[in-house]
């Protein structure tokens, strides 16, 4: 099957799978300028699948990145209001998403991180009293897809004793496997099978209901992590508001909760690096005492991610900790992707940041006051990082303070 | 000198010569996500020469066919009100403008005409009481300069019998002889030369003062063009309001005035085809009655002619007329571009729709309505068509009603 082929089916796959694209609707979607051809096939594939209209946002790292350098600083602290006026005018025409990701993890390491801080900092003080425009797709108001595309740069960190051709086709077939396409397969269906079974797992442990879960391993981590009362596990396939239901990540492996934002107690250590802020941080660690991060670590990098953890209060705290046995597709690549959306799946991963209403029953509907009264953690960031390891221990405590293995030398009990 | 080095001197020229940027101004740039490699070099320029910052809009040409094609036409239709007010935010902020063009004539041919006149109808209404958005650029606010990029599908349409890789070579090959960059010249030191000649042409046409400009050749042209009163040529360099020199089009040739939007009477013939809304429009021609079109015809496309011809009012008026020898560098090439802007480079032309308010001596301080009082045409539109030929003959008409020889055998007499 040519790559084409595999693209289109990708494509596909992305519109109806991932999307759920309904007829008539608007599609918006975020991509590279280096990826021209493959947003061409996803344009192609959802007007064919009924969208009203998609708009492409194009940027460029490259250009981006020069501009982070140059430009006046004040001016990349504007924050003019027409760009919310016009999320809120795609969000008003019930817009989907897909948003594009393609790592780029040492584009930004020769820039100044206290003026990318600042920059970043202006833009979440700007986004105050503008919460609507996040939790369009913070409570699923309209349907949202992350895909990865690779681009050379990041295939040369992932593959680097290839030439950059061999390290982009590598890529790609990762990518390809791990969304379950193959030459002769229907991946449609594949991912049909594969989200029943995530939605088994997140209805085993939402009806445990565990008070807290108790994370152990090898590389020093010895954590509890709260739980709020009346969570609700997600994973796989979600459901708008409107009741839409699509998968916003693609691939995906993880159920994931949300962490009571005071009861976090412990330590934990990350098992693969991550980007901020186009830096690479590296052997990081976090010390948590209810719920806020104490103290922290990292072998290189330490700026990028003290200056994340000063974004906001909330971004000291956890808003997510998701499960994946190490055993999974990603993980079994046995690659470090340096990109947090791929990583994540092959790895249980916490958040410091912002948490997901719907990890609470109803939480959709609640207000930010109340999600704040039940536990939830509030931020304008949300920052995954990896500890899961091939040692893991996690044990549930349930209602009944009664200990649940939940996970044995990495993988799931049950 | 290798294609990357003459690129680069394509993008310091752009910048520095044809825009002028000012320390710390925005710049913008509309390009196609087919030229990345391009627009980078001129927003590295553009840096270099003191941008404070610099917005890419990219777009894509064949992403914006499907959506031609395939979105609900209402979408299309809509303006909201913060497209406006970007606009307002960017001319607020004293930005200058890049528009690469890269042609495309055959794209839209299998699109429904009466759809794209419906949305370009749509798009002008829209304008109205907006008319300071279009105004920014009109009354020269800022520096903008429009330069041309080839695109595969366009230089096989130049080249038909080149192979796409040669086909893009040639045109890129031709695009630098016009813009004068050759191997080991100074481009910059190139254009004061060549634009202190235009302004000699420019000083001596606007010291005539002619009432009118009689044009007859072999195609059947026999018209009599008038002119306002106290009317300014202009043409190579132009001043902002605020007092920049800048060079609007990367190349250019001409010298261009304005005719009286009543006072126009006889047949003009084109002689190139020209692109309208994505369709080739070929051997059409216009007759003039009091300086509106009373009958026009076209061998192809007709409909795209007669509905660009019905935007407004002011399209159916000349807003510019511009000579130019027909012995200039893009002229010798002896090919067709299919593109206005370089096309009307090689030869004579005129344009239906609005005029520029700057071909009035003190015309940017006059009102519209001033503007409409002295013969200004005014209009959403402005386009372009070529009448000039090797046996065009151009006679002015003076003040004292004397006969004045301008152009024999298609070049300038004086």
């Amino acid at each position: 099957m040519s790559f084409e082929s595999k693209i289109e089916k990708f494509a596909e796959l992305t519109v109806k799978t991932g999307l759920n694209i309904q007829k008539g609707q608007l599609l918006l979607i975020n991509a590279s300028v280096e990826h021209v051809p493959h947003v061409r096939k996803l344009v192609e594939a959802a007007y064919k699948a009924g969208a009203g209209e998609v708009i492409v946002n194009w940027g460029d790292p490259i250009c981006g990145k020069m501009t982070m350098v140059n430009a006046d600083e004040e001016a990349l602290k504007r924050h003019p209001q027409w760009e919310f006026d016009k999320a809120r005018d795609y969000q008003k025409r019930g817009c989907a998403a897909i948003n594009i990701l393609s790592s780029d993890p040492k584009l930004m390491e020769d820039v100044d991180s206290d003026r990318i801080g600042r920059i970043e900092k202006a833009h979440a003080e700007a986004m105050k009293g503008n919460e609507d425009i996040k939790n369009y797709t913070a409570k699923n108001e309209g349907q949202w897809v992350i895909i990865s595309f690779p681009n050379p740069r990041w295939a040369k960190m992932v593959f680097p004793d290839c030439n950059e051709e061999e390290a982009m086709k590598k890529m790609w077939d990762d990518i390809f496997y791990m969304c379950r396409i193959t030459d002769d397969n229907d991946p449609i269906a594949e991912w049909k099978k594969h989200t029943d079974k995530i939605i088994e797992h997140k209805k085993v442990l939402t009806e445990y209901q565990f008070k807290e879960l108790r994370c152990k391993n090898s590389l020093g981590t010895d954590i509890v992590v709260g739980l709020v009362e009346n969570h609700a596990w997600a994973g796989g396939a979600m459901t708008t508001t409107k009741g839409v239901p699509f998968i916003p990540n693609l691939p995906t492996e993880e159920v994931f909760c949300m962490p009571h934002n005071k009861k976090t107690n412990g330590k934990v250590f990350a098992s693969k690096p991550l980007c901020i802020s186009g830096k690479l941080v590296k052997d990081f660690w976090f010390e948590f005492k209810d719920g806020v991060v104490v103290d922290f670590g990292a072998s290189e990098n330490y700026d990028s991610l003290k200056n994340f953890l000063n974004t906001d209060e909330g971004a000291k705290h956890l808003g997510e900790i998701a499960l994946i046995s190490y055993d999974s597709p990603i993980s079994n690549l046995g690659r470090i992707f340096y990109n947090g959306l791929i990583d994540e799946n092959a790895s249980c991963h916490m958040a410091v940041g912002t948490s997901f209403p719907y990890n609470i029953k109803n939480g959709t509907e609640l207000s930010e006051d109340e999600l704040k009264a039940r536990g939830s953690n509030i931020s304008m960031v949300h920052l995954d990082f990896m500890f899961g390891t091939r040692d893991m221990s996690i044990i549930g405590i349930d209602q009944n303070d009664k200990e649940v293995e939940v996970f044995r030398n990495g993988n799931f009990v049950f």
